[in-house]
């Protein structure tokens, strides 16, 4: 590799200049371009990735799977010869799903399945199931207007769909989840005895996607399911002729005592200042559906690809370098908040953080969270990043698990790409490798090496 | 419709302003924002693809299959209320794959097969097929320095890879591409009996690709075929440690007499300057592999979405507006030639026209040739497209079908879809409806139709 560093710096002219010497660093452009070079011509993310989503598969906190990723993450930094690797303790919340779910539309003695899935943290029904008639909402208002008397005893279904005319669906997605989030509370504050949520996705198909849900204080714990999308509009459809039909479900998940996880960490040791700490990251844990592999396996190895194609071109950080495999994201956070608080405790000091945690996408750009000034010197790198196709680079953006280090003044990155996509296989069965573009992914990874190279050369 | 739209007339605020009367028109950022809304929430194009994909398949010139589009698509237009659809008469090349083509790789007696497909226009193997020793090589010029003495008898295995670094991958197929169109001739020159071309993919994956390849005048037609990129890994590893190894192939393509077929049209009159012709286009045939999914059953439903898009807004074009379904793009061209020449021959005033053949992809801008004046004009617009990804506005691209037009002056537009994921399936058996997201395609057809609508309200 050296070797060919060298001959390529000899080889490449630079504003039309020879470049004559392994000694004169290469321009800002012609560096970046390198890095897309590697990653789309000898990059390892697409292959880790395989790895972690078909070998190893789902990964949800607590999980076999999860503790396999951990040992498998860190085995790839060390293999990849990081200065340092190491692993930092979080207790996590311990959810599991149980037996497959049942449900069906029932009008007299005929009985349709559909496609459901218990939401993440939901408790189980009876073990004989539930059994209601259904009131169908689109909003919390509307379920509120229709008050006690209309909804006690009732399955609750919450059919808003995600907006398709929103070009950036993760808006789509905010203006919908609350459902996911909230539903089974609402319902349950008027007597209720279970919530169906319509799934997270503009897609019509038969997945149902699971999610996060809470359930408010002093609250009975009713169950709560995500149907597929499909599954919705059948049962919106036959409520309009059977305003009476009875919908049935079944499924057992059980939260378990918090069990012990980690974060995992890889750090290149910057030569200049070393206490100045550099973040890229993604999250270890995933749902139990599918395999993680937009959410956010992709995020993960391209964490540790990014440091990777650093190495590869015999980059010398000036600042530390940290790859960190966040775990929790989804049903927690505890990872994201474990990490902050020790680099509180420790008084590291974090000037940056870049998360993936989007889907593995072909990059359009950098959400930024911070410091005005800050911000402004990073959105002024765009003409460096552009040839690649990342033009929007502005603010908003970030990611939860390095959410938590805002407190200290860390300014946020959240990798974006195209976002079209990413609900087709959010939290369901269809997240699994085969949706993902090996140069969709590489291309993320290269972006993210790129931001993290001028981020270390140029500081903030 | 109507109502809806007089509505949604009255409740929107431009630029703090509201709109009081359905005759005030919506400024242009209004009127592109409603053609995203209504491609995304009441899109046709997704349907009619699943049917000229899954129901008709693929569409290969002078079959059925083409036939069955042609019907189609020109009813498509009808029920639409299109002001006028009819066909052009276009007489095309009727190649045939025949039955399914076999190789394997021979060492001793073991023999490993491989996947193969005779390249569009290639003749077949003798019955039995044929078996030689295999010369390796990645360029013409390497071919030529072999010289006659090392090619003669032998089958020539063409195995330069697209370049991966390539962020734009049609810049990579046009590196590689040359193997295709001209490899068997060039080998058949030194005395080579076959040829066999790796893909034009940066996959690797047991897809072998087909598309047009050309024979030379007065040189020997040799067979020539498509092999999987899979395959020819293989193949290149088996050779280095067995270079005496044996290659069999097989196939019984035919050359027909040319069939008659046709072009589909449909239009919208011009209410002002109906002299004045704006065209957005696909074209209709495919390989015959798939179901020409992305190649290009996307540019065909998108162009006709693009002109539906405009009349579901009640909007009334300055300009005659078509829509055109060209026929045999893949090899011979002859449906772009022929509505050119129609064109010509009827004085036909032909503005511009847009076409999308680069699979139904996210947008991210068009490609513009033509008079840099009128180029200038329409880099202008490129502001109130942005903001729906479309920040590539800028010279190059255009498109086959629309190629013949620059005679006369046209400005040719090609949409420009993302890149990263086309070689995947581009004429292979990969190019299938489920390859299509159904954002994706929708917003594609959105931008030719804010891209059609700003071309007929300001002229070129």
């Amino acid at each position: 590799m050296q070797r060919l560093f060298l001959l390529s710096v000899l080889l490449l002219t630079v504003a039309g200049t020879k470049v004559l010497a392994q000694s004169t660093p290469p321009s800002d452009s012609v560096f970046i371009r390198r890095l897309f070079d590697e990653a789309l011509s000898r990059g390892k993310s697409y292959e880790w990735l395989r790895h972690l989503t078909t070998r190893i598969g789902p990964r949800l906190s607590g999980s076999e799977g999860a503790a396999k990723a951990v040992n498998y993450t860190r085995q790839l930094m060390e293999q990849e010869d990081f200065d340092r690797v190491f692993l930092q303790n979080v207790m996590v919340p311990h959810w599991v799903r149980g037996t497959r779910e049942k449900a069906y539309i029932q009008i007299g003695n005929q009985k349709t399945e559909v496609p459901i899935a218990a939401l993440g943290g939901s408790v189980a029904t009876p073990k004989t199931g539930i059994k209601a008639r259904v009131v169908e909402v689109k909003n919390f208002q509307e379920l509120r207007e229709l008050g006690r008397s209309k909804v006690q005893g009732k399955i609750v279904f919450f059919n808003r769909p995600m907006d398709p005319t929103k070009l950036n669906t993760f808006e789509a997605y905010s203006g919908a989840v609350d459902q996911r989030g909230n539903g089974a509370t609402e319902a349950a504050q008027l007597g209720a005895v279970g919530a169906i949520v319509r799934s997270m996705t503009t897609r019509l198909d038969d997945f149902p996607h699971t999610g996060a849900m809470r359930y408010g204080t002093g609250v009975p714990l009713i169950p709560a399911a995500g149907i597929s999308t499909n599954g919705a509009e059948l049962l919106s459809r036959m409520l309009k002729t059977n305003p009476e039909l009875e919908f049935f479900f079944q499924q057992n998940p059980e939260t378990l005592p918090d069990a012990p996880s980690h974060n995992v960490i890889g750090e290149l040791k910057g030569t200049q200042n070393p206490e100045e700490i550099l973040v890229v990251g993604g999250h270890l844990d995933s749902w139990d559906l599918g395999q993680g592999a937009h959410d956010d396996g992709a995020g993960c190895v391209q964490a540790i690809e990014a440091i990777r194609l650093l190495k590869a071109l015999g980059y010398q950080p000036r600042r530390t370098l940290r790859a960190v495999m966040f775990m929790n994201e989804e049903n927690g956070l505890k990872g994201g908040m474990a990490y902050a608080d020790t680099a509180r405790s420790k008084k590291e000091k974090h000037l940056a953080a870049i998360e993936s945690d989007r889907g593995g996408f072909v990059p359009r750009g950098f959400g930024v969270v911070g410091d005005a000034a800050k911000r402004a010197k990073i959105i002024a790198w765009q003409p460096l990043l552009a040839p690649y196709g990342l033009h929007e680079i502005g603010p908003g953006g970030g990611g939860a698990d390095i959410g938590p280090l805002a407190q200290q003044g860390t300014v946020l990155l959240g990798l974006i790409p195209d976002s079209q996509r990413y609900f087709d296989y959010h939290h369901a069965a269809s997240d699994t490798f085969d949706a993902i573009s090996r140069r969709e992914l590489e291309m993320g990874a290269a972006s993210m090496a790129a931001m993290l190279y001028l981020l270390d050369k140029y500081g903030l």
